[in-house]
């Protein structure tokens, strides 16, 4: 029922952790790895993120039942066309992109005669490379699953397991809403911590050293996911464009409403506003999505 | 050379932790305490945050030769008013807001007669009242004092040394240049975050149901700081509102550069802006602004 040999292509934070992750949950299977840069390979091979570091990808995909494709949005298709001649007919493709409608357009062109279903677990850092992974990662997060209409079941259902066997919760859903839910859960959130990095650097009046120094205010939460791997967010943006336009949109129109009621005066406005956003952060701590202890459980190793 | 009774007004976390702060590391201090609310005061009471709690600010302050005012930026007024008759002529004047010069402008004009040195310690979390306090909230972090022109110098010298001995670092700036360096800091990464919560729970097609459960992705970061104390911050955007409609601008053309970016597919000019972000995180971590675990160190009190 579980799968046997995973392919792992891309040897990052998320290819590296589902290595990490079926050593250690799925002790009945083998995998091997390949990532299109030489160091990474190496390191990976050192860190023993799968059982084998291949030096191509047809190699790592040769005898594979699942691959899981851990590379930037963008590259996705690209690197399926690769491996197109060798792998296996039976064999499930499947990713791990936060966008999904495009990433399921890429691989279904790239393997027409392949089961494709594209996943996306919501979990991640903003470290990222061969040295970020780690075995938990996805434990308690959610995995989102985005079967094309008429998917083989059995395969979406060996899929289903394998995340559940890593620690995550799956979750059902077309990839058009996904698109639209991490658009604002996810990719928004990033957009505006790396425009709100930037215009801090920019600063004629204010230096670096200042934002640095004062960045306990408030600002140190936005640099944390502003520190995310740019090649990933660049792939991400570009191939989920209209989600992030709309949810864009709906932000700056809201921005405005609060910026005229700083501009006017109007105290209560800005009080309503400010009262009612504290609930969700109550739900998403009871939901087990957060850390509850303060300022994110920061420095708690070293306090006395 | 130091304070021996310091009166604080305005018991939540700010307040609290100074009361806290000092029995720990100044014992020869003794400290009195009021807060308007009398279900707040009967906490501090319970949890011991100064060693006499008073029924009014008249008799917490009586014999005071530091106040310290930690009320919402837009009750200093008032509450130094309150206390203008009875405040011992020698007794410094401080407090703890997160804008300077309309905190100055209050607190001079309601004790025209007393030397007032504003001063903020660039600390806090997303809790407020009685229960949020901690004696290390200071430790490791900025105080910065914003004396007016031709002050009392030994009182500064007093300040400092109390803000040093309760471990913070203390700056010294003219209160116009901390209301632009916080703005960016602070102010305006609490009204994007503000916004955004805001932005995600008015969606019609994304229920708050996905929002919640999806918010690992990023989003999750925003709610910390957009679950802090709703009237502090009104006060805080009314109080600094030119200096956080200027930064507001420069963010809001940022963003609109980036949007343009995204909707012409410009990858190159996404990719560069992304990485120029990372080198901030790294200079946060590396000046003890910031933890240097991933994900800010998040759940691993419970990981195996």
């Amino acid at each position: 029922m579980m799968f046997a040999r995973v392919a792992i292509i891309g040897l990052g934070l998320e290819g590296g952790s589902i290595g990490l992750a079926v050593r250690a949950y799925l002790p009945g299977t083998t995998t091997t790895g390949y990532d299109i840069n030489p160091a990474t390979r190496e390191r990976a091979a050192e860190r023993g993120l799968v059982d084998r570091v291949c030096p191509t990808a047809i190699e790592a995909v040769r005898e594979a039942d699942l691959v899981i494709f851990c590379v930037p949005p963008g590259a996705m298709g690209q690197a399926a066309a690769e491996i197109a001649a060798v792998l296996p007919p039976d064999c499930l493709v499947s990713d791990v992109g936060s966008s999904k409608q495009a990433i399921a357009r890429a691989l279904s062109e790239a393997l027409p005669n392949h089961t494709v279903i594209p996943a996306h677990p919501v979990a991640g850092t903003e470290n990222s490379g061969p040295d970020a992974g780690f075995a938990h990662l996805f434990r308690n997060r959610w995995c989102i699953v985005t079967p094309p209409q008429h998917t083989n079941l059995l395969k979406l259902t060996e899929l289903v397991a394998f995340w559940e066997a890593l620690g995550a919760n799956v979750e059902i859903m077309d990839a058009e809403h996904h698109d639209l839910v991490l658009a604002v859960t996810s990719h928004l959130p990033h957009l505006i911590a790396y425009t709100i990095v930037g215009t801090a650097s920019d600063l004629e009046d204010v230096t670096q050293s200042e934002v640095i120094k004062y960045s306990a205010g408030g600002f140190r939460d936005f640099t944390r996911i502003a520190a995310s791997d740019p090649t990933m967010w660049r792939d991400v943006f570009l191939s989920n464009r209209d989600a992030v336009l709309t949810m864009l949109q709906r932000f700056t129109e809201d921005l405005t409403a609060l910026q005229r009621s700083i501009r006017v005066g109007d105290g209560d406005a800005l009080f309503s506003h400010f009262a009612r956003t504290r609930a969700i952060r109550r739900s998403i701590i009871e939901e087990g999505q957060d850390d509850s202890r303060p300022d994110f459980g920061r420095g708690d190793h070293e306090k006395s």
